[in-house]
């Protein structure tokens, strides 16, 4: 259980500085989220992540660069200095579905290349690592136009494995039959890898769709295995949005969630 | 028009003998589902169709094999027969989703495989192509297994072009970053161009969430030309899925959607 790691979405009813601790108490990891830290304050949140001795392995999310505009670029700096005082190398980048009244998939996706390349230097004069995150191509119009790992890994490799890494979230991925052979492609940039199981049928709006694990149809064990054996010796992340899981208590739904992922990841 | 095509599902409301005679009056083709024939009877709605001179662009739909049962063998022996007495070449296949309690898509999609390979000579000695539609991965776990258009052809390039061929549909695929260099690739394989528009929100369980050509962010006429561009010279088959449209008379969502075939498509 040492390589645990609790994304911060999934307990929706803690605040962060609740989570900080019960990942302490636990001896885990914790993923963080922007407007939570924000909530109770970026110095007060480090100062607590510091003190507590917890890894934080992400933060979730930069992105949303579809737009092309400089408040975009200006928002991703400021996530960069976010994450580099929450003492985390990865940002996790979602990075944005088709602009309003567009059907220009190709361009939007050049915007996102630029936006990335103007964004890189000072990610790594800050010592953090923009982690492309595909999503699940049903996300491709409002919230990612990259939805498969050789896509955010055709992008990456236009920089330095240093500053440009990818996300490996299960949920995103699963489907795709050149996974395997991507996340092998993916070696020494893989910023985070992301568990969570997919279950059907799917909820309006879909983003409220992931499982707990083991109760979808994902090969968990599987992608762990292919991750490991790609080089990556990080946390594992668990990121579930679900609505049954964000109903209950947090601390129930972190030991539910410790034991499922000791049955089917571990 | 003269290259449109009505898939029934679009027009919920009608019967099959509804459609084909709408169809033979606005003088354009048909794609017909299996359900809606038998109510009707296979027989009549064959002698129906012969009488109209519709074209029947293709039958929807075989597939489901990846249970490997030889039901599911001996249903799809069936639709081949049904497409046949329809006068239609092409028959749809929805391959089928993981078998239940299975995590192993590589082992669904072998069963596919050997599926189709069983199906085959049945389908040539009927002069009937087998049609293999790629679904959009978020059908992956409960419809399909088959997700992309190269994964599509992977499976029917084992096969004679005049046997095993693919359906082009734009809802399906539009978000893939190599759909372009896939469809140049289903040059000779193209079984059916089946068009519908992707919209956000998606509802509940997501199969109604197609939209009316022109509600959506697809570049429906890039995918046209595309389809052009690759030697598909048929029909062009509108299917769309939608609560709303279903909720109109026939007439009616007929008439608008020549309509916005003719804005974004022709």
């Amino acid at each position: 259980m040492n390589r645990f790691s609790l994304n911060h979405a999934t307990t929706k009813h803690w605040d962060v500085f609740e989570a900080v601790e019960a990942c302490a108490r636990a001896e885990i990891g914790i993923g963080l989220w922007r407007e939570p830290v924000a909530d109770k304050g970026l110095e007060a949140t480090a100062a607590r992540v510091r003190d507590s001795g917890v890894t934080v392995t992400s933060l979730c999310r930069g992105g949303f660069l579809t737009t092309g505009t400089r408040e975009a670029l200006d928002d991703n700096r400021r996530a960069i200095d976010e994450a580099a005082t929450l003492g985390t190398s990865e940002l996790v980048m979602v990075c944005g579905g088709l602009p309003s009244g567009s059907r220009d998939l190709d361009a939007a996706r050049e915007t996102v290349a630029e936006a990335i390349a103007e964004l890189a230097p000072h990610a790594a004069a800050s010592g953090v690592r923009l982690a492309i995150e595909p999503l699940h191509p049903m996300f491709a119009s409002d919230r990612c136009v990259i939805s498969t790992l050789d896509q955010a890994l055709d992008l990456a490799e236009r920089f330095p494995a240093t500053t440009v890494g990818v996300v490996v979230d299960t949920y995103h991925i699963w489907w795709d039959p050149t996974v395997w052979s991507a996340i092998e492609r993916a070696r020494g940039r893989i910023s985070s890898f992301q568990v969570a199981d997919w279950s059907t049928p799917l909820p309006a709006g879909v983003l409220t769709g992931r499982a707990q694990l083991g109760d979808g149809v994902i090969d968990l064990r599987r992608f762990r295995h292919a991750a490991d054996a790609a080089g990556y010796d990080g946390l594992v992340e668990v990121e579930i949005f679900n609505d049954a899981l964000w109903a209950r208590p947090g601390a129930e739904v972190l030991a539910e969630t410790l034991k499922r992922y000791a049955e089917h990841v571990a």
